[in-house]
């Protein structure tokens, strides 16, 4: 059957949307892509999303409205991704959607003896599954988190059916907004899968571009900034330090410790020394890279064996970012996504369309050893589409 | 089959919970109550919840905390009323749980050339279908807000199934936080009702008690401080101008008009005139009894017959409230729910039982005449409870 993935990631930038073809043989999945694209959001729709995740207080109504606004983006990605693989949407079986993630707290807050973890992922699913008159399944973290886990990484599910392998052990990282890994000891099983969030992906050094070039740019194209600075070791060193690195998985993180609160943090620690831009940029980079490495070596190489590493993401495209990283890990080999005949980009969404899938079959795709849950449970709502009109 | 629903109004106090057995006989359903309570919220979080509605700008991890704390709430609220009832709850086959409303804005906000509704109530149903082990849906503003509706009022199915009568026609009024009115012309069908909020219930009168007490009372307990004040000829006929009540059905409203910002309004207006606290809990009341009686006449006297008025809702309590509206009304007979065979307090919550009961069996509860709707749709979401293990 056909089904269609929708995510927008933590970078905020717009929707990614995947048509894929999903097969059942003998109780195991087969996903194929059909069609990718990403549709960026418009501008003032970033900022935002951005604002809503920066921790200053907002007014409710605005949450409220750019819920069922963004709803309409990820109803018109779906219909876009559509037109342009030019299958009907009458014969789309399903959409999964993940929204747009505005907060993750997976760190209990207690309520008297009760612990409460939360999450907020906006793109009203109501609006996709009324324009769309698909059935859509959305909403997939709380519910682990509701059954005590993190609700995050979900992408190992994913990662398990397309990487693993019966002799080789392979760690998949994914570079968006922040990175994460999933490790897949050769010939072990879904339920023996390792995977946590590592530290930022591209969200620290696109939060600094942003800064220091004054909002002109958003990403650093190509590494160029980050080739042109030097490294300062005495940043580079205090940034090291970052509890989240450190702490043993599983682990979940977002926007709201790698994102503004510490580019400001950077920005402040940077003034007094003057520290040019550039500078700020290659150390961010290359700080990046050890929050990935110093994850992979101290939490998956310290316990089994790795013979390689497949990179997806945006980050992919920073050779800046890749060389430092595949220096930190050698001689174990870096390979993108695609040398294993995979698009990268279009994982996330491709991973929402098959757990959207295997919610609406009943079957529950929360890996408990790798999100903290004391069980497996079904991920999402569902929202039925167009329903057979009454008598 | 046993269904329990859930609401928590916009008084924000408390969580309603209804247990009801439905029957479907002949493709029409039956309703019974078997057992209802009203859990209160403790105290910090019906703060909480006036502030998130009071359209202050917060923290958005106060709302994602919130709606997971809710969740909890709601979900001890299904057991408790399963455990006064003396039902195991895997003989519970459904819960449907509105939520607790924190934002609603019916009135489109423009993007480009399309308009924006929005509505957001909180409670994640996500933790109750998980707490409970049974199916939940939830959430049903949302889809009939993205057909092009209101989102609002829910109740009039209901009472559609309670209180039509093939001889009698009938207005059926709630007076919770917000007023709403159903007519039910005698012998039509459901897709003719006509229904929606008339303005102020007890929100106007509590939210002045609240404020002049200085939060020693929350309530006008038997209208007591309202018969000791005076109705202000000025106060009153300058809040008879309000544009709500006048404005032509369907139309729906909320803690935003009628809550916090009218209070501080009536407060500064009436401090330059030093107009005694009992003064202004008596206007406030004699209005709130107009807003109901000229909505009744205007919008439903003036189309068609009309035998009787009955009434539910908190507002039954108070007398003072009651006289003023049958004053108004007379000669049409007012009388409570009750002296027809239902307790008012349980409407609401029975609706999301019966609302959650019919979306599961792909039945559409909208009434596009009501909510102003493009076409009947499928509200809520669906939640599985506990799924069968997996091999």
């Amino acid at each position: 059957v056909r089904v269609i993935g929708l995510i927008s990631g933590t970078s905020s930038d717009g929707v990614d949307a995947a048509l894929v073809d999903i097969q059942k043989r003998a109780g195991r999945c087969r996903i194929e892509l059909i069609s990718f694209d990403v549709y960026p959001y418009p501008g003032s729709v970033r900022k935002k999303l951005i604002d809503l995740a920066s921790g200053l207080p907002q007014p409710v109504a605005h949450l409220c409205h750019l819920n069922f606004y963004i709803g309409e983006l990820f109803a018109e990605a779906a219909r876009r991704i559509a037109r342009k693989a030019r299958i009907p949407l009458d014969e789309i079986a399903l959409i999964g959607s993940h929204g747009q993630t505005v907060q993750h707290l997976p760190m209990p807050k207690w309520e008297g003896k009760r612990p409460v973890r939360s999450t907020l992922q906006i793109g009203e699913p109501s609006v996709i599954a009324e324009r769309t008159g698909i059935t859509t399944v959305a909403d997939f973290r709380p519910r682990d988190m509701a059954a005590g886990g993190e609700g995050a990484p979900l992408t190992p599910y994913l990662h398990y059916l397309l990487f693993s392998h019966p002799k080789r052990s392979r760690a998949i990282v994914n570079i968006g907004g922040i990175s994460n890994v999933t490790y897949l000891k050769a010939g072990a099983s879904l339920e023996e899968t390792v995977a946590f969030d590592m530290g930022p992906g591209n969200m620290l050094i696109d939060g600094l571009v942003l800064a220091v070039t004054g909002g002109r740019k958003e990403i650093d194209t190509g590494g160029k900034m980050a080739r042109r600075g030097k490294v300062d070791a005495a940043l580079l060193s205090e940034l090291m330090r970052h509890p989240f690195i450190h702490r043993k998985p599983p682990k979940s993180t977002g926007r709201e410790v790698f994102g503004l609160p510490m580019v400001t943090s950077i920005l402040q620690s940077s003034q007094a020394r003057r520290l040019p831009p550039e500078d700020l940029i290659a150390t961010a980079t290359v700080f990046t890279a050890f929050a990935i490495s110093e994850n992979i070596r101290r939490f998956i190489v310290k316990k089994g064996a790795l013979q390689e590493v497949i990179v997806g993401g945006g980050g992919v495209k920073n050779p800046v970012l890749m060389a430092s990283l595949a220096e930190r890990l050698a001689p174990i080999p870096v390979q993108p996504f695609e040398s294993v005949g995979h698009e990268s980009r279009a994982i996330e969404a491709m991973t929402f369309a098959l757990l959207g899938y295997q919610t609406f079959h009943l079957q529950p795709t929360n890996i408990p050893t790798v999100t903290g849950a004391r069980r497996p449970v079904l991920l999402g709502k569902i929202i039925p589409g167009n329903f057979p009109q009454s008598k």
